[in-house]
C-alpha cells in the first residue's frame, strides 16, 4: 500500500532531501538515501531497513516487481509526481525510485585474523566509495574509516561503493592513530601505506593475516601520528612518476597485493 | 603583453566555449581547453603548444610568475573579467587560468618492445583519465585508444589523467581488433582482459615486453572480434564479488601485474 504525494513541501519529501544534501542531517537522525534500482534492489538483498519508499508512476510500470518488493520491505510507500521526485533524488538523469534507510548499528568488532583496509581523512567521495568497492571484491573483513574523512552515506560514496556499504562491516573511529595503536596491542599488524622510496615493497610483505593497511588522505598522506603508531611501513614501487596514483588506485593496489597469494 | 576581454560575446571566447563542450569542435578544429593553474603548468613543462591563454586580474595577482611564463609561450593571450572566465570554465570555482592548446600530430608508432594499455570503447571520462595517469605513473610506453571511447581531450579526462595526456604516447585507431591483429603480425603480444574464471591469472603471465593489455567497455567489456583478434586471455582471480570491480581499477591492477616483476 502507497500514498500518493503531489506536494514538493511535504514534510516526509522536505526531510529526504535534507538527508540528501546534509551529512550532519544524516548523522543526527541516523538515517541515508540512496537512489536507483541497483541500489535500492541491492539494500532488499542485504536487508538494509528500509523506512521510506519513494517512486514515480513511469517507474512502477516499469519496475512493478522491484517497487512491490520494495514496498513490502518498506515501512512507509509513497508514489510522487517527477516534480517531487527530483526534490528527493541527487542525480542528473533519475530512475524514479529512492528509499530512505537507517544506518545500521556501529560496530567496533575486528576480527584478530581478518584483513582490514583502514582510512584516514580521505575526503574525495568517489575514492572512499571505490575503495570499500574493491575492499568487498577482495572479500576484505571490513574498513576502518576515521571521523575527518568524507561521510560514508554521501550519495556519492553510495554509487561510488556499488552498495559495498549495506555489505562490507565499517568501523567508525574518532582517533585513528590510537584506535591503531590499540590494535598493535591486541596483536595485530597495522602498517602505514607511505609514499617513500625508503619503505619496504609492498611486494615484499608476507603473511596479511590480522593485517589493517593504513591509506591516507590525498593531499596530505596519513598523520604522523599514525605512522608513529603503525610503526611498519610499505610503499608502492614505482617506475615512472611516483607522485601520479589516485588514492583509490593505490588503495587497490595495496588490496590487491594483500590478496593475490605471493 | 596581453588584451583584456570583457564580453562573453567576444569570438576568442565563444570558441573557447565551444572547445569545452563539444567533442566534436575539438575534432575538426584539433585544438582543446585546460584549466587551473596544475594543468597549465603542466602543459608548459610537457612543451604542449599553447595557442591561446585566459586569466583573470585575480589569478594574475596570485600566480604572477606561472602566468607570467604561459604568456612568452601562448600565442595569444588575453586578461578577462570573472564573468567571461565563467564561460571558458568548466570547474565550480575556478582558480582564473586556461589555455586553448593545439593537439600534437597523431600517432601510429608502436614500439615493438613496448608495453601497452589498450582501451576498447571506455566510455567515462574519470575512468579513461585515470587510466592514462595510472600508466604514466607505471612508465607504459603509451595507449592505444579506439574511436568510439570517450574523448581523451573531454576536461573531465584531462583532469582526471593529471597531464599523463601531454606525455604518454595516444595512438588513436577506428578499428580496434584489426589493430590488435596487426600487432600480433609484427610479433606483439596482445592480451584480452575478460571477466573469466577460465582464463589465465594475470600473476602467472610473464614476460611483459612487447604487449597490448586490452581492456573493454565497462559494461560489456571487450568485443568478440577483439577477443579473437587477441587469442590469449587473462582475468584478475578474485575471491570475493568478481563483478565488483570499478573499471579503472582492474585495468590498474593488470598494469601493475605488468609492472611489479615477478
Amino acid at each position: 500500500m502507497f500514498t500518493d504525494i503531489t506536494s514538493k513541501d511535504n514534510p516526509t519529501v522536505k526531510q529526504a532531501h535534507k538527508l540528501l544534501g546534509s551529512s550532519h542531517e544524516r548523522k543526527s537522525t541516523k538515517m541515508y538515501v540512496i537512489e536507483g534500482q541497483r541500489l535500492c534492489g541491492d539494500a532488499l538483498i542485504s536487508k538494509a531497513r528500509i523506512i521510506t519508499l519513494f517512486f514515480t508512476e513511469e517507474a512502477q510500470q516499469r519496475s512493478a516487481d522491484l517497487i512491490e518488493c520494495l514496498e513490502c520491505a518498506a515501512e512507509a510507500s509513497y508514489r510522487v509526481t517527477p516534480e517531487v521526485f527530483e526534490k528527493v533524488s541527487d542525480t542528473k538523469h533519475p530512475q524514479g525510485i529512492c528509499c530512505v534507510c537507517a544506518m545500521p548499528e556501529p560496530t567496533t568488532d575486528i576480527k584478530q585474523e581478518g584483513r582490514y583496509i583502514a582510512l584516514e581523512n580521505i575526503s574525495d567521495p568517489s575514492n572512499l566509495g571505490t575503495i570499500l568497492r574493491t575492499a568487498e571484491a577482495f572479500n576484505f573483513d571490513g574498513a576502518v574509516i576515521s571521523g575527518d574523512s568524507c561521510d560514508v552515506y554521501n550519495p556519492k560514496v553510495l554509487r561510488g561503493s556499488m552498495g559495498a556499504v549495506f555489505r562490507l562491516p565499517i568501523i567508525h573511529t574518532d582517533n585513528f592513530p590510537a584506535f591503531m595503536q590499540e590494535c598493535k596491542l591486541r596483536g595485530m599488524r597495522p602498517i602505514a601505506a607511505v609514499p617513500d622510496r625508503n619503505a619496504v615493497s609492498i611486494t615484499s610483505v608476507r603473511f596479511f593475516r590480522g593485517v589493517l593497511m593504513c591509506i591516507g588522505n590525498e593531499a596530505q598522506g596519513l598523520t604522523e601520528e599514525t605512522v608513529k603508531s603503525c610503526g611498519e611501513k610499505v610503499t608502492i614501487p614505482m617506475l615512472g612518476r611516483a607522485e601520479s596514483l589516485n588514492a583509490s588506485i593505490s588503495a587497490s593496489i595495496l588490496m590487491w597485493e594483500m590478496s593475490r597469494g605471493k
